[in-house]
């Protein structure tokens, strides 16, 4: 993920537990180099960021970060050399052609995807895990870099007998606005280290669902596929398909109306944030103690 | 340099030797990315290739070796970073412009530049010498990147304080066989590992000013400003202009023919190069050292 930590960016740590709960080893970069290419924070500020919106997020939503291999793209000597040898089969057409870039695209840019893919096939270098069949959890959206990673793959198959990396993709969640849950877009996006305040606002504003007055909900029913605060019940906070049915009846029913729904998913999203917050204090500085390893 | 070592190389770092005994901090990069990347050795045969005909030869032809700050590209965390840094204001057409880049190319040459650039600027880091005014010795044809080196210095001169990098030029000394002096036209090069009887050969063969029968060069005399031997006294073995400028008489009077002048030169090359030899078995490993420093 780029940018602060929120709700859509928990369905693919979320993953990642599943997986580790299953025996799987997991590789998590920390990519301060695509901070520092794409977004312009220094070095430092990367590693600052990283440790107070990934790390420490992660570690407290479950996912258990000493069984897993934590590294910075800027610090990892295996990452910067696979891309500078993965890079010789790549050309500059073919980038192009995947990521628009133009004549006025800064090198760093032009060369970055190419860290991307070595992030992605590191794991099957014989330093590490060896060829291995390897699954990145990733947003629907980054589909074409998991392409390119597995063409690349194929082209440096005799050398290191990579696996063609597989993936898994998660929906886009719309955000509170209706668009894009992203963090550029601050009032689309639950943050894991908002304010209660901010979050009631944030729901309290959100698109939903509902009618234009509580006399046509009643009557015609609350359209819960269009309602963001319905997915975010069903992405986040209601497990059980039971009580998930219930709540899509009683809104498609007009038995309740959208206020009464925003409430209930504010002390959900408050129980779940208290709860967050309580772990995250607990956490101290990771990042030292990752680079220290 | 790139490929094996040979007397063409030997004028900057006899430079660099001079720069040293003159106080100057001597940084030396050895540049196991760009052996990766244009020429196609694994880091492994870079490393082994870089101490053998780089490292062991400075040392033998009297650098101190100990006294430099000497790096392997691929293993320098500072230049990568900065490399990163400095192509986020160098874009595509820049370099397409300076290097005749093309859409084919990989996007590994196409970043690598930026690489050299690093090189170049990072003693001027506050890591390192901080800001400070740098002379870089190369071949005349290295024009182009200290050209783009100083425009990027300038770029980033408020974030660092880059002094513009300063430059010496060495003349590209023309090979034995009349066209430039490469490492890839063997027969062109007198190389620092070659045994005595390669050199006899090409002495023997190399192209002279000398004119097409003795007879004629008796009366015309030769003409050393077309010689490859003669340069090879100018540049290496004939240190006192007294001794130059006779021997340029004897050869423009037709005193001294070919063949004698030949002679004279292998003798020369041969001391220097038993020389060389016994000084370079004095010396051991040296990468494994410089690498653990």
């Amino acid at each position: 993920p780029s940018g602060k930590m929120h709700l859509g960016h928990k369905l693919v740590v979320d993953q990642l537990i599943w997986y580790q709960t299953h025996g799987a080893k997991i590789y998590l970069c920390v990519a301060d180099l695509e901070s520092h290419i794409t977004r312009d924070l220094s070095f430092k500020e990367a590693r600052e960021f990283a440790n107070d919106e990934y790390l420490t997020n992660y570690q407290a939503l479950g996912l258990d970060l000493e069984e897993c291999h934590v590294y910075f793209q800027s610090q990892s000597d295996a990452v910067q050399k696979l891309a500078y040898t993965l890079g010789k089969k790549v050309n500059f057409s073919e980038l192009r052609a995947i990521y628009g870039f133009k004549n006025e695209n800064n090198v760093s840019q032009i060369f970055y995807p190419m860290i991307d893919v070595a992030d992605i096939l590191r794991p099957q270098l014989k330093d590490f895990e060896g060829p291995t069949p390897t699954v990145v959890p990733v947003g629907v959206d980054q589909d074409p870099h998991l392409r390119l990673a597995r063409d690349v793959a194929d082209r440096f198959s005799k050398e290191y007998g990579f696996n063609p990396p597989s993936s898994t993709y998660s929906r886009l969640i719309s955000g509170l606005t209706g668009d894009k849950m992203s963090s550029s877009e601050p009032k689309s996006a639950i943050f894991l280290t908002d304010s209660f305040e901010e979050v009631r606002n944030k729901v309290n504003n959100a698109v939903t669902g509902g009618r234009n007055t509580i006399e046509e909900q009643k009557e015609k029913g609350g359209m819960p596929d269009e309602c963001t605060i319905y997915s975010m019940y069903v992405y986040h906070f209601l497990r059980d398909d039971e009580e998930l049915l219930k709540l899509r009846e009683a809104c498609e029913s007009g038995e309740i109306v959208c206020g009464e729904c925003k409430q209930k998913a504010f002390k959900l999203l408050k129980e779940f944030l208290s709860e967050h917050k309580k772990k995250r204090e607990k956490i101290g500085e990771i990042t030292e103690e990752i680079l220290s390893r």
